[in-house]
């Protein structure tokens, strides 16, 4: 039997009211002891979804959520990094060690590979006897010895996004801008950080396809982590091609290892690094104006691969095996059909036949993309690469839209949002 | 786990899409043969309250229920008359047997008390001896032998009704107008009526609080039946106020028994009486010009009367026990704290301060109103009797607002809703 108070929860959620703080406490406590049943929850979920929830609220089911399961806390800045989820993103593979190096910790919580999109867990557990599931101690531990970890979250810290997600999954309602932020902003609070940047994905390729979208999900998270009195930016992103060239676990992992060896950056990849890289130290503390000369450094000492062979060893692998990984030599073309310029590159599509590859022919395998949208390209020239996955690429080429006339520039940042310019949630408190 | 077409249907409502009929009949017997659970049903539930769902989609998931279980079949034109649910509304008692003895059969399927209104099944059982639990086969011999017959929905018609009830009073979704009408309509059609008289009250006593809901309602269901090849109106008539001035099971029964024999008629009862026992007769076939005198003659010839105790004996009472019940003698006035006019009646708590003395004291207890809106009272004066229970009105005068000033006078009637009027869904085919 559904109680009074909850009907009353449900009734004015329906009609579009905001419910008070505690009654989101209650609802997600008692959801999570049992004594609200999931057909309530269900309701509740749907209703949130299509009447929106406001700061407060969102404050409120993060807090619950957070209270919901351990609660990690460092001595001093430690800065969290997340990514709404993209197709050849090595970011964080390069810009947590990179950070570090920098001189503020970077404490890294991450996922595995969800739908099109690749996992930060996937891609590091490719490096060999490399481990992830580090205890929350150990999490710290490293964190404070080194200056940075890469973890999948613990199973004890907010159970309830699991129970949350189960059921958003099934009731249609996982693309809720604030459901996705409290379950994102839940997890960082848990692990820990004091300050942590999200970089949203934007385009074709991400779970935000338009900007106004986008931006909602970065002001919503900046001003929701404002509430828990810690640091917040959001950089929103181009996600209309895979980032960097490379799409697959380990052929992720070798281009962060050659990017921070400097053997071959990306200027794509290179220019969010930094991007992400500055903006993690400013809201880890280091002086804007100093940021960017400090990053240049850590990557031009070689000090950023140092740190990336350290996390690597700390967590169970070695150099020489990082080292020791290859691209495979077996590959299969995709040839462009006609002559032209690349206009639009299908990075869902691309995504797709990556993990594919990856889970029919293991974590070596997958796609290297040759031509980047607005590159003009002859008949039969190679568009990208299926690699250590036979010899037939399939219609991979089906993947790349090719015009006669070139495509418009899209700039890679299209939006920045910082906390200092939410002056709408300053007087916001933490719950 | 929720299938993917599931998830998409989810979302598609969550978006303000209208669902195809198919996939509402899909959802709904799914839910019934349990392969979806309530989770994703509880969401969808929400979506439809919030988002609204069309006349196309009430009618699928209006016919999904009708299919759940038994539907009854009547040779020739059967009425069912129904009510949203008032206080004092004898209606039923009254009207059931007068359109039988007017010549077009009746086959009511009626509910018990919800909330503070009354149920025609409480009201009915005080009658000694009588049983409203009619199989459907004798629901239908009775009907087809003597013209009217007034019994509870049997378990195997639309068990799917008690399902989504039972899900839409733990989601706070009961007073969805969609929803609300199909659940009333499946049960009507799964009962077998060819023509259906809806009496959707309005006011502070009433489910509907305001004219636009309460045309909504009308509006929807009136459509609703027509998709299903069968006649209807609606009638929007007042609930600021008890109907009658009898609030309790078998003090209605006592004003239903001299309303048919000529003894009092109240007129504000009298009016609704005649207002909808014409149009069950022209929805049933009698020309609407003859009608009102078929009503009269039937009240003042007794032929009325005379059906009502078939009726009762029929269903297991007798004319004896019928003629039998009394107006208990004890009695507990509330009286006037000034003089002045009746400016308002708090219905909701008249007929809850009924329901709880039916439930302490037996089914004579119960409440009648002597004071009505627009009355002029001298201080002292009784405002209504509490029969039955005891000697301390408690707060009942409460329940009476009394100002300087007469207030304006209001319609019994506010709207008539009549399926030739809906010229929108004629067009609508039965699914």
């Amino acid at each position: 039997m559904t109680e009074g108070w909850v009907r009353h929860a449900l009734e004015a959620k329906r009609a579009g009211a905001a419910l008070a703080p505690d009654v989101w406490a209650r609802l997600i406590d008692a959801f999570l002891a049992g004594s609200i049943d999931e057909a309530p929850i269900a309701a509740l979920l749907m209703a949130s979804a299509i009447n929106g929830l406001d700061g407060a609220e969102i404050a409120a089911l993060t807090d619950a959520m957070v209270r919901s399961g351990d609660v990690l806390h460092f001595d001093g800045v430690v800065v969290d990094k997340h990514s709404s989820g993209g197709v050849g993103d090595s970011v964080s593979l390069v810009v947590v060690p990179l950070v570090a190096a920098c001189g503020v910790a970077v404490a890294k919580l991450s996922g595995h590979a969800l739908g099109h999109t690749g996992g930060t867990l996937d891609k590091l557990e490719s490096i060999p006897g490399l481990r992830t599931d580090l205890s929350p101690d150990a999490f710290r531990a490293q964190t404070e010895r080194i200056g940075c970890a890469i973890s999948a979250q613990s199973e004890r810290f907010v159970p309830a996004d699991r129970a949350l997600y189960d059921l958003r999954d099934r009731t249609g309602t996982v693309g809720s801008i604030g459901l996705i932020a409290a379950s994102i902003v839940s997890k960082k609070i848990a692990g820990g950080a004091s300050a942590i940047v999200f970089d949203v994905k934007l385009g074709s390729g991400a779970f935000m396809r338009t900007i106004a979208q986008a931006r909602e999900l970065a002001e919503t998270m900046v001003g929701l982590v404002r509430r828990f009195d810690r640091h917040a930016s959001a950089l929103v992103t181009d996600m209309n091609e895979p980032l960097g060239p490379s799409v697959g676990d380990a052929l992720e992992v070798i281009e962060a290892r050659e990017f921070l060896r400097g053997h071959a950056r990306d200027a794509r990849l290179a220019e969010v690094v930094e991007l992400i890289a500055v903006e993690m130290l400013a809201v880890g503390g280091v002086p804007r104006g100093e940021a960017p000369a400090r990053v240049r450094a850590a990557l031009e000492t070689g000090a950023a691969y140092e740190r990336f062979v350290a996390l690597v060893e700390a967590q169970g692998g070695t150099r020489a095996g990082l080292e020791g990984m290859r691209v495979p030599d077996a590959r299969a073309a995709a040839r462009a059909d006609r002559a032209g310029y690349v206009a639009a590159v299908d990075a869902v599509a691309i995504g797709e036949r990556a993990r594919a590859a990856v889970e029919a022919h293991g974590p070596t395998a997958g796609i290297v993309v040759r031509a980047r949208i607005g590159d003009r390209v002859s008949a039969g020239e190679t568009l990208a690469d299926l690699v250590g996955a036979g010899d037939d690429a399939g219609d991979l080429a089906a993947a790349f839209r090719i015009d006669d006339a070139a495509p418009a520039r899209r700039p890679i940042l299209a939006a920045t949002v910082r906390d200092a310019d939410l002056a709408a949630v300053s007087n916001g408190s933490a719950p």
